[in-house]
Order: C-alpha cells, then sequence, then structure tokens
C-alpha cells in the first residue's frame, strides 16, 4: 500500500546556508528551550522536511526515525493535509468555542467514529497536557472523588493535574496539584513484582492496583490514567489480560478509566487507538475517557482533547463543565484533523504501520539484537519500538548516558534523525515509512551500534 | 491610518445555507463545549470572516464587537498572516522543540523586541493558560519559594496552576493546586477598600497586598500574578501608582511580578503590551516575566508564551528547565505571529486601537450612558471597554442576567455580535475597527439598550 503515499516536493527548495546560521544565531540568543540549561545548547536545525524525510540549510537530507517528538504519523508536508490548512487559513482560521463550525463538526464526527461505539462527544483542547488536565476533571467532577491514580512509569504533561500525574523525573520540581498517587505497572523486563512470566506480571501488577486502591480508600479514587502503551517511559505494551484487570476494578470501585493515547493514539501502534489492538486488549475492553493529541493530526497544527463516553458527556447535559480554553475546537487544527484522518484512511497508512512492525521493523529489530550484545531487550509494535540497552544481559545494567549521547552522534553522522530516552533508543519513524527507508535506517543502527561498541 | 489596513475577500464566497444546518446538526451531537452545560447550547455558526466581519451561511453578515474571545486584534482573515500561515505550512509545519528553526527565532526576536530592554528570551506554549503555568514554575524555581498571589477579580486559564491562580467562580470546582492566595486588587468603581479617590484605592490596595505578604511570610511568596488590565474581571485599568506600588513590593520581598497579558497585551489598549501604557504605567515600571497569547497571532494559529528577563532566563542557563511541550515554538505558530507583528507595525494598527479608543469608543461609550440609566460606569482604553450595567446608579447593584440575555439578543438582532461578562457587556472589537463601524456598532447599542429599557 505504500506506494499510494504522496510525498510532497520530494527535491528540495532552494535553501541558503546563511539561513541555518541565522536560525542557530536567532535561537540561541532569543528561544528559551523546553526541559533543558539553556547555556550549552546546540539545537539542530531544520530548514524544511517532506514524508519521512527532513533537510537542513546547507541540503543535507535525514530520515526521521524521531517523527519529531514521535508525533508527525502521518510523516511530514502531506500534500492533503497541507492544502486543507492553507483552504482553511483563508476562510475561518479562529472562532470562539462558544460558536459552532462546520470542520469542527466533520472534526469530532470522525474521532468519534475511530474511538467506536463506546464514545459520543470530543472537547477539543490545545494539546495532550490539556486534554489529560480536562479529562482528569471530568472524573473528579463525575464521581465526586478527588484522587487520580496513576503509574511511575509515565509521562503525561506539563501542566498542573498533568505533570502530578506523571511518574518520571519531569514530576519532581512540580509537585504543587494534590490528590495524586502513583504505583508500579507492569514491565516485565525491569519488574517490580519479582515475576518471571508476562501472566505473573500481569497479575500481581492488578493485585498491586487493587490493594493500593483499597488501602488508599476506593470512595477517594477518581480516575485511573494510564498509557495504553506507555512511551516515553520505555515503549511496552501491557501483558495480555491487565487492560481487562483494570476495567474491572475500575467498574468494581467506580473509578473512571482515561486512557492517554497522546504518544500512542492514531496509527503510532498500528491501530487508530492502541488499546482497540488484538495484542495490547484482547479482551476488547473499553475506556472511559480517551487523551489524544500528536498523531490526530501529526502536529501540523496544536490541539489535542478528550474523547467522551456517553455517559460522562451526559453527565454535563445539565450541570456546566467548569473547563474550557479560547482555541478550544480551533478551525485551522480541525481542517487539518479532517484531511489527516481522511488521508490515513484512504491511503491505508494505520495499516502501513501494523505491516511495517510486523514484517519489517520488527524482525529487523530482532536482528540487530542478535548481533549486538548492548541491546537488552526490543520491544514495540506497528511504528513504536525501544531497544533497551544494557552493559549487561544478565543484570540488565542500562547503560549510561556517554552511550546515548554516542549513539546519538553515530545516527546523525549517518543521517538518521534518533529519538533517545534514558537508555534507551526509541525506533519511531512516520507511519507512512516504507520497507526501503527501514532498510536503509536498520543499515545506519547496525552501523552506529557497531561504531559505539568499536569505541 | 485606516485606510491603509488590508481586507481580504470583503465579498462573501458561494455559502450554502444546509451547511449551516449540518454544522448545528454536527455540533449538537459530537463536540463538548467549554463553560457550558451541553444540553441546551445553540450555538450561532460562523461560515466565515473578514475584518472586523463574520457571517453566516444564510448570507447575514455581523460586526464582531467580541473579537471571539477578544482575540483576532488584528481582525480576521489579515490576508498578510493568511499567506504566511499558507507558506510556513507547505514549507514545514511542525519540528521538535529541541530542534531549531529560523521563525521561531524571527518571532522570538520580534516578541523581545516590543517587551523592550527589560526582556532577553521568549519560552513559547500552546496557549494563555500554559503560559502562566510556565511562568509560575520559573518564579518558583528561581526565588525556590512556593507560593503564588494573584486576585480575586482575575481569569488567568484553565490548566491546573492558571485555574487555581483565578479569582472567578470558575477556579471552584477546580481548586486541586496547592501554594495559591488570594487578594483584593485596587477596583474603585466596586472598591473593597472603603475608598473614595482614584489615589486613596491605590494606597489602599498597595497596603492590603503588603500586609498579606507580610502576615503568609515573604520568604514563602515566589510571585504576584496580575492581569495588567484585568479583562474578563471587568476592564479596569490600575489607578495610576499601583503597578510601580507592586514592583516595589515584589523587589522588597524577593517576589517575581508575573504579567497576564494575554488578554490585554497585543494592541487591545492601543499599546504593545498594556503595561506599557503611559495611563496604566506612568512611573514605566517592568515586570519580571510576561505571559502572552490570543492578539500575539490574533489566535489564527493556537499559541502563547512568556517573555522572560535577563535575570531569569540566565538562571536556566547552567540548571535544566523543568518545562516543555511537543509544540513549543511550532513553526506555523511562530510564521503566524511574524505576519502578525509585521503587518501590526507596518499598518499602524496599535495605533489606531489608541485613537479609535480616544477619538470613536470612548466619548461614543460615554455619550451613551448619558442616555441610558443602566450604564453606570463607562470604563476602558484603547479597544478595550466595559459597560457595567446597574439597576441603580446610587447603589450600582449589578443588572441580573436575564437582562444582559435581553441585551444580547437585541445586540444580535442588530447584527452586532456582543461579548458579555456578569453584569456587563465588554465593547472589544479588532484593533483595526474604523470610525465607521464603531458608529455603526454605537447606534446598535443605542437601540439595543433602548429596547431593553422599554420592554
Amino acid at each position: 500500500m505504500t506506494d499510494t503515499m504522496n510525498r510532497s516536493h520530494t527535491t528540495q527548495p532552494d535553501l541558503d546556508p546563511a539561513d541555518g546560521a541565522r536560525a542557530l544565531e536567532l535561537d540561541r540568543q532569543y528561544v528559551f528551550h523546553s526541559w533543558s540549561a539553556q547555556g550549552a545548547l546546540a539545537p539542530f536545525v531544520i530548514a524544511g522536511a517532506a514524508g519521512c524525510d527532513v533537510w537542513t540549510y546547507d541540503g543535507e537530507r535525514y530520515l526521521d526515525f524521531s517523527s519529531q517528538l514521535v508525533n508527525t504519523n502521518i510523516g511530514h508536508s502531506h500534500p492533503k493535509v497541507v492544502a486543507a490548512i492553507q483552504h482553511q487559513a483563508a476562510e475561518l482560521a479562529t472562532v470562539a468555542p462558544a460558536h459552532a463550525n462546520l470542520v469542527r463538526g466533520e472534526a469530532a464526527r470522525r474521532i468519534v467514529e475511530k474511538a467506536g461505539p463506546g464514545f459520543a462527544k470530543v472537547f477539543f483542547t490545545n494539546g495532550g497536557a490539556d486534554a489529560i488536565e480536562n479529562a482528569i476533571r471530568m472524573a473528579r467532577l463525575t464521581t465526586r472523588k478527588h484522587k487520580v491514580l496513576s503509574t511511575f512509569r509515565s509521562y503525561h504533561g506539563n501542566t498542573g493535574a498533568a505533570i502530578a500525574a506523571t511518574g518520571d523525573w519531569r514530576r519532581m520540581p512540580n509537585e504543587y496539584a494534590w490528590g495524586h498517587l502513583r504505583v508500579f505497572g507492569p514491565f516485565l523486563y525491569r519488574s517490580e513484582f519479582h515475576a518471571t512470566t508476562e501472566q505473573e506480571e500481569c497479575q500481581r501488577a492488578l493485585q498491586h492496583l487493587e490493594r493500593t486502591i483499597q488501602a488508599e480508600g476506593p470512595d477517594t479514587i477518581a480516575a485511573i490514567v494510564l498509557e495504553s502503551v506507555p512511551g516515553t517511559a520505555g515503549i511496552f505494551s501491557p501483558p495480555a489480560g491487565y487492560l481487562a484487570g483494570v476495567r474491572a476494578i475500575c467498574d468494581r470501585y467506580g473509578i473512571v478509566w482515561i486512557a492517554d493515547e497522546v504518544m500512542a493514539g492514531f496509527g503510532r501502534t498500528g491501530e487508530w487507538f492502541a488499546w482497540q489492538g488484538e495484542a495490547v486488549n484482547p479482551e476488547g475492553v473499553v475506556p472511559d475517557l480517551i487523551a489524544f493529541a500528536k498523531g490526530v493530526n501529526s502536529g501540523y497544527v496544536p490541539v489535542g482533547g478528550v474523547v467522551i463516553s456517553p455517559d460522562i458527556a451526559a453527565a454535563f447535559d445539565e450541570r456546566v463543565f467548569p473547563g474550557g480554553l479560547t482555541y478550544s475546537g480551533h478551525p485551522l487544527a480541525m481542517a487539518s484533523i479532517v484531511a489527516s484522518i481522511d488521508a490515513m484512511t484512504d491511503e491505508g497508512i494505520v495499516e502501513n504501520a501494523k505491516m511495517i512492525g510486523e514484517k519489517h521493523l520488527g524482525p529487523g529489530l530482532r536482528a540487530l539484537a542478535e548481533k549486538h550484545e548492548m541491546i537488552g531487550e526490543v520491544r514495540g509494535l506497528g511504528v513504536f519500538w525501544a531497544l533497551d540497552l544494557v552493559t549487561d544481559r544478565a543484570t540488565r545494567e542500562p547503560v549510561p548516558a556517554a552511550v546515548i549521547g554516542k549513539l546519538k552522534a553515530e545516527l546523525m553522522k549517518r543521517h538518521v534523525l534518533p529519538f533517545a530516552a534514558d537508555n534507551r533508543i526509541h525506533v519511531v519513524p512516520p507511519c507512512i515509512v516504507t520497507p526501503e527507508e527501514v532498510e536503509r535506517a536498520l543499515v545506519a543502527y547496525d552501523e552506529a551500534f557497531a561504531a559505539v561498541a568499536a569505541g
């Protein structure tokens, strides 16, 4: 199906290396960067991009196996999405959320249809963090309870409740929201439950979750927030039975299940939503709320949102929902969602991601692990893969940061834009990636691992 | 200067009333709205917009004296901003924030230059709420203190810390962030300090602020967050001397002054930033951080950010700033900022807003107050005005909600899109509004007040 995929301007426009120097100079002088010490930054300057390629002002092309921040699921510069943005910009860029406009309804309808019969309406936000914020708000108000439960191995966004729900280090300097608690989720390769099989890991993780709820008090817990497949924390699918167990626990105690599909959704796992996949959720249980962003429009226009179950939507028919934002349901963002979902559907892009995972990336990365001692585990599905790198396969001791730094440099030398997190390389190309591009990237990963091992 | 302003397609494109019906049907079925009970909504359907006009699928045109949510400062469909979005969409819509791109640096440079010599860098967010979140984060981390002080008559956004800093009713169901406290700010017409002159109101408000800080403990207070001119709370400029007093208190106790310019900034008050205005800030004191959104690009692409003083920026040269987001410095948003600031500069749009306030809106609204007993006070500057409506000018008792509902209906009948908040009509057209458009709107306001008084 990949031959049907559009690629815009495969030749680069005229580029002036002086613009690259100017971009770097202005960046260093005026731009304050995310999650960084500002002093020693040397950012990579991107001039343009199309499909799975990005390029610099020097005309150097790179295979984007990061999808930027795992968001350009449809690839860069998809011509139908670009055209939709251009058309909508001229017609009506912005309206107040209280008004209605056609493209917002069209976007909401498509998202509800992809989510399936368990869902009724969409509340649009500006990104993933405020999607999580508003999902938590809905859960607290409908349950009339206050605590929010999430996992230590997670990332949910950078604002008040979203960062407090986050498990990783980024929460710690930012803990100013109350009512959050975190548990360990299932992750067999680095089990917190002394488990040796997926089934054992699943049972023990569910027991730990339920015992925590009982000990905290079920009447205090409004929501469980879970990445359906945790992303930045390491890309590990829940074991079979885990999500069904979570659904049962939520039903037993009157807790709202919020599926964080910001990174995992819209094609990344080879499904429209990760929780819909046979491997992730064989029992086919359904969450109450879905937080989305990134892949819904590949981030061409900032947007996110919450897909809402009929019950929770109806709870606000008579009662005011106390949340909102100026750009909720922004027409420009909505037009990019409509075009992106339609193109992904028509061009079989979600199916391509699944096929690539099964036939190319999965086997290819496993073959790499055969060759390179450093690769402790290969995990993933679709175009959502992690290489968990270790100094010793027996102890599973993570490689130090310097090794990741060297790997990134070797990959950049080979014109592959990498994504690294902790001791891992995440292999996360756009969902449109072709077998040939996977092949080229695998050669680069292979050479980079060899170079680092030799050095 | 208004004759130099561009207006795109002053004739409407082909419109099909069936699309309006379809928009409403999809909206009611699939879209969950901000700040509302969902059951009884009957949203106004907007098909397109240009300049100060919006229109429906039935071809009815309305003068937009709401600027939607007080954000379309440059008017709708400004051709230069539309063209910049169209160009950037094709070139490079999105990159990860860790990378650099030319248009991001160009946008940051322009914003820093408009803010003036007290500012060094810009951190970009998706909107106003996360701008406030990140400004508070910077203040807490640099002062190593935790409490955030704001005012009861304020709105700062819908996420964790932003909604906790908010004073109005929207905070109350959402209070899950700790470390926030609120005081009364100066507002003579509805004074909390039993004051009878602006000077007395100013002195007493500053005394109340400083006594609260002393009693809470100056060593616990990281930041004071203030709308330079409070917006949704009622559009009341601080009395002369208040901001200078706040600056002195912040300096005395090591507190960061965060100016919330989300609504007041980028032309709304007839200045690039409201705090720069002679009437608002005669002493010319300078805040430490500025939160912005809305007017920076008139909301054509969702974006916001924080303008950072050199000291606070430098505090993160060696230390990691623990905040970030996928769409920070999003190229499509950045292109719209560059085009919008350049057009506003070249076309004298900020100066136009000032002139309109001084020569047309101010005198026109004061003349209305002469005629209509219901108008208790006319407040504002630039294109940022409130009519404070009362049942009795002596007691200043606010009119009930039903009166506001009737006024809105009468204004819609006269094809003026109104903005209402509590007992007030806010008169907030785009900064490009012409004297002729103001004249037409004033006739509509006049008739609407007469109709409501008669009915």
